[in-house]
């Protein structure tokens, strides 16, 4: 059994505890939250519940990191230093190039594996774009996002200040253009003006058409459903007009949570040192041993 | 620049030809066919041709093996012993374990990587199906091919006696379920219900619906279009209903021919053993280095 810890205990947290309670070849050494207590909480109750990883009664072999992508690096790096390997769904694209670099000189230090950006965009989509690639090398990719609610984008939203919730809906706008949709609930005495302002300035907004609406509840519009279409139209060799389509319709937080315990199994697989999931045999990814996956998936 | 070689001169090995030429990190130390030339072939004019690996002026790094599938093992234990990485698109699903056994064997002996079924089906696909277990751990995933025609059935007719020529049409019947359908041009003189026979008793159909239509001339409905559709439905965590697809319409020996190209990068960058491309990291199959890769497709 994998001993495993889960480190913030959100949306993304809860569907991880049910990942890790679902397989059959992990036990859970606890959670970690800024509370340090599991009280009031059904779930969590006979497991060990602590404000630090220090102080779970065992030392778990992997972290999965559950909190906001902006404090992935610094909780990543302090669980690495202790030899604990760390699986995340860190989903800034542009800065997951330092983010690998740091990841990996933390995790070569520790003498563990961090696997970086392990949900579904950045994490499984990415493995599609790849292998789209290798099998018609020039052409174009389009990765059509949505219609469904941006995690990343929305928890992005609920750090401006005078926002009292918010979601960010993904729509697809074709040929991997999209239009964000921003439902917001203000917080009293807050100016719309200023608050949409912020949020068109933000990273994750500055490069789409973005809409922000203002809603009295924000708990009225929120579903965890989501989509993805990716579409390659490229050339094998010098055959042109090969074309391959990869859709999926989803619950956000479910998948997201079971490709970080997927990718926890395969960071137990790999030499101390940092990867995304391109960079990890999909094998690595199952439980049991390989000789069964090749005869039965090949 | 690999130095790569080509082992077998048909459909394949013409593809191959064509993705090696149209990659920009290859170049082309021959081909090896039975006549020992490229005499009235324009394409193979300044290419070295020889009847074995070890006459081509130059040795090279992998050898494509483009033979038929019956004859893989053999070709590749002769390649592999002379320290040359292999890259086969071996298709029979049931034999892959013990292949993969005796060409591990054969790969650590000479110091070299044999890339194991490294076209769609197996081979992308593979990792295809990997991929969604890894994303829904529980439920069912079929694999739909075409309407198209197997090359690998296609071959195994018309090494049955009496045939003169044939190609084996697949029939997506839903649910992972097929038809073949068989266009056969015999030779004169053979008794078309033997053929039937012992088409429908290879292992090639044994196991799917079976129709074989006797035709005056084959090369009239033979078309290198293929498909497949594959459909994934599981549960991630506790989540029900997670649902994933992946198509593609593909001209099947370019598809295979630059599959097998991409894994030749990836057979150099592993170390010495057998590999199917689940047991691949993506990014190893593209060209160039890691970084630029996962700052573009993460």
């Amino acid at each position: 059994m994998i001993k495993a810890a889960i480190v913030g205990y959100g949306n993304i947290g809860r569907a991880a505890l049910e990942a890790l309670c679902s397989a059959g070849d992990f036990s859970v050494c606890g959670v970690v939250r800024r509370s340090g207590s599991g009280e009031g909480v059904p779930e969590l109750q006979g497991i060990p519940v602590a404000r630090r990883i220090e102080d779970l009664p065992q030392k778990p072999e992997v972290a999965l990191l559950c909190t906001p992508t902006r404090s992935v690096r610094e909780t990543a790096e302090a669980v690495l230093k202790l030899g604990i390997s760390t699986v995340d769904s860190f989903d800034i694209h542009s800065q997951i190039p330092q983010m690998h670099a740091a990841l990996d000189a933390a995790a070569k230090a520790g003498g563990a594996a961090a696997i970086l950006s392990a949900g579904w965009d950045p994490g499984s989509d990415s493995v599609v774009r790849t292998l789209l690639e290798a099998c018609a090398p020039r052409g174009l990719t389009y990765t059509n996002f949505g219609p469904g609610m941006s995690m990343g984008h929305s928890v992005a939203i609920r750090a401006i200040e005078g926002v009292a919730d918010a979601i960010s809906i993904t729509i697809p706008a074709g040929a991997g253009l999209h239009k964000r949709m921003c439902y917001v609930q203000l917080k009293e005495g807050y100016d719309p003006a200023v608050v949409k302002r912020k949020i068109k300035e933000d990273d994750y907004f500055a490069h789409d058409e973005t809409h922000v609406k203002f809603v009295p509840d924000v708990s009225l519009v929120r579903d965890m459903g989501h989509g993805v279409h990716i579409e390659r139209k490229g050339v094998s060799g010098q055959t042109h007009s090969q074309r391959f389509s990869f859709d999926m319709q989803i619950n956000n937080p479910a998948l997201t949570a079971q490709i970080m315990v997927s990718a926890a199994r395969a960071a137990l697989r790999q030499q101390p040192g940092c990867y995304t999931l391109i960079e990890l045999p999909p094998v690595d990814l199952l439980p049991g041993d390989r000789a069964g996956h090749i005869a039965r998936l090949v």
